[in-house]
């Protein structure tokens, strides 16, 4: 297949208009038309063969997974999906069947959440890697930025952690190893908690660097509570037999869920707001005066980390 | 360097704020302002180690040439840029050095043309990439597309055709080498010529190829005449010695000129309108009612060609 035949195989699938669109792909650049009395959220995020995916991942996998961590970035700041773009970069000889796949897992996320694929561009490279694009939109000022924590806030985080970690060991259960591969983007649960959480953004390296980013943003510390971490179920039969059980859990990345920060007279509320959502949303820990991240055990022992997070230049190999 | 000191480094140099911005780089996404009344618009593209560019670049030089390639993008649509998101993929190991560099490069093409970089992304590959996406602001149904040609509309092109191309061989001359390096969108002339062209877009992948599109989104055909082609003397000079000598000119691609369909009553204001803007606009054929491609020589005879055109996916590697 030439790069126009291409093209036309990888977006066939996916919503091409709605809201906004007044051109769509096809043309030197799409056009568009920006939600009248609303701010744009915009973010840009890579998926590569051999870093965040590898031989083993469907097609349809990769598509995925590569709208679905572009989205939840948009759900960490309260904002809405719109607009996609996605750049395809793909080996030489790469089977247009592959493609094709990669194209309807990512038409899949986009019917899903309802976003409209309005760009693309693709090149040659010496592996598949997909950069996308998301724009969202957000009502003047209400987006859920990192800044704006406060002394005493409780720190939540949604649905379970660790999961996405663990997913990758051998012979990890399909329950985690989906985790890794279907991110779910908590979309609905972002924009319920924008207007009352302090500061936000998603777990995506691991909870403790991107809590660290959090504190940073605010000039503050945390503490963190080992038992309060939540966990499931194939995460504590999988990881309990190890020695460092919940090491995935505070820096194993690629959790995608949400981590806000909430005055503690708004716990409830967000909580229950979280549960017409129908996700989990367990405080872990409070932010403190002093910087520094301090986790501590049941006991109120310091827990000391191997090592802090997830880094995107150092990933192991998947 | 670690992930976060190569953000910190690579933006370093980049205007990072401006028009509508309202939260630039280092939260989840940016968060913007679209400017009141009018539409937006959009588009990514990669630049590729080994396929635009190679080791004979500067750092810089790559920079520049990704988000150049991609601001010419929205002079075809006859759009003013606003805000670009520039997604880094690096080897392991690579100098740090070599991608300030590249750093440096992008931020002195957004210098130039006033984009404001307001987001990012880095991660591992097995080769140097930017993946640049942009986004400018025309005013409503104002954006000049593909679509819209009718028949005898005259054909202009910008500046001169081929150098790019020509510029790849051995030996070519610093002037040729240049245009494939930093491109220079044509802003200024797609804003004035939006107004009165009935359809537009740039010519990177060859002038046959590129109106070749135009003329699909018409369905219409064209003529083109040899003699016309707008040729630099340095082009002349190293090409002339070749068997055809005009093959780069019709299909080299990368020249990132605009075309534009002009009826004929208007081709003397578009062409004092780019006199305006310093850029010279030469007519090279016009529209037919017929579709396919004819292109003829001073005689009104035929010219047979080689190839249509680039075709990024087999792009010889540079």
């Amino acid at each position: 297949v030439n790069e126009f035949e291409l093209i036309d195989l990888f977006v066939r699938g996916a919503p091409r208009g709605g809201e906004g669109v007044v051109l769509g792909i096809g043309d030197d650049a799409a056009v568009l038309e920006p939600p009248p009395g609303e701010e744009l959220v915009m973010t840009v995020d890579a998926v590569v063969e051999g870093v965040h995916f590898d031989r083993s991942f469907s097609p349809e996998e990769i598509g995925y997974k590569a709208l679905a961590v572009n989205l939840s970035d948009l759900a960490a700041m309260g904002a809405r999906p719109l607009w996609a773009l996605c750049a395809l970069a793909t080996r030489r000889g790469e089977r247009a069947e592959r493609l094709a796949g990669v194209g309807r897992g990512l038409a899949a996320c986009a019917r899903v959440h309802r976003v409209a694929l309005v760009g693309g561009n693709v090149t040659r490279a010496s592996e598949l890697s997909l950069t996308v694009t998301v724009v969202g939109a957000v009502r003047p000022g209400r987006a859920l930025t990192r800044a704006g924590g406060q002394p005493g806030d409780q720190v939540l985080v949604s649905g379970t952690l660790g999961d996405a970690a663990a997913g990758r060991r051998k012979g990890a259960p399909r329950a985690l190893v989906e985790r890794q591969r279907r991110p779910r983007p908590r979309l609905a649960l972002g924009r319920a908690l924008a207007p009352l959480a302090h500061a936000g953004l998603d777990v995506s390296d691991g909870l403790l660097q991107d809590l660290g980013h959090l504190c940073a943003a605010a000039g503050l510390g945390a503490t963190v509570r080992l038992e309060a971490l939540p966990l499931s179920l194939a995460y504590r039969r999988l990881e309990g037999r190890r020695r460092r059980p919940l090491e995935a859990a505070l820096a194993g990345g690629e959790d995608y869920e949400l981590l806000v920060a909430v005055p503690p007279g708004r716990v409830r509320r967000a909580r229950s707001l979280a549960r017409k959502v129908g996700v989990r949303l367990t405080a872990v820990g409070e932010l403190t005066p002093t910087p520094g991240l301090r986790v501590v055990d049941a006991r109120g022992e310091e827990y000391r980390l191997r090592a802090l997070g997830h880094d995107h230049l150092r990933a192991p190999r998947a």
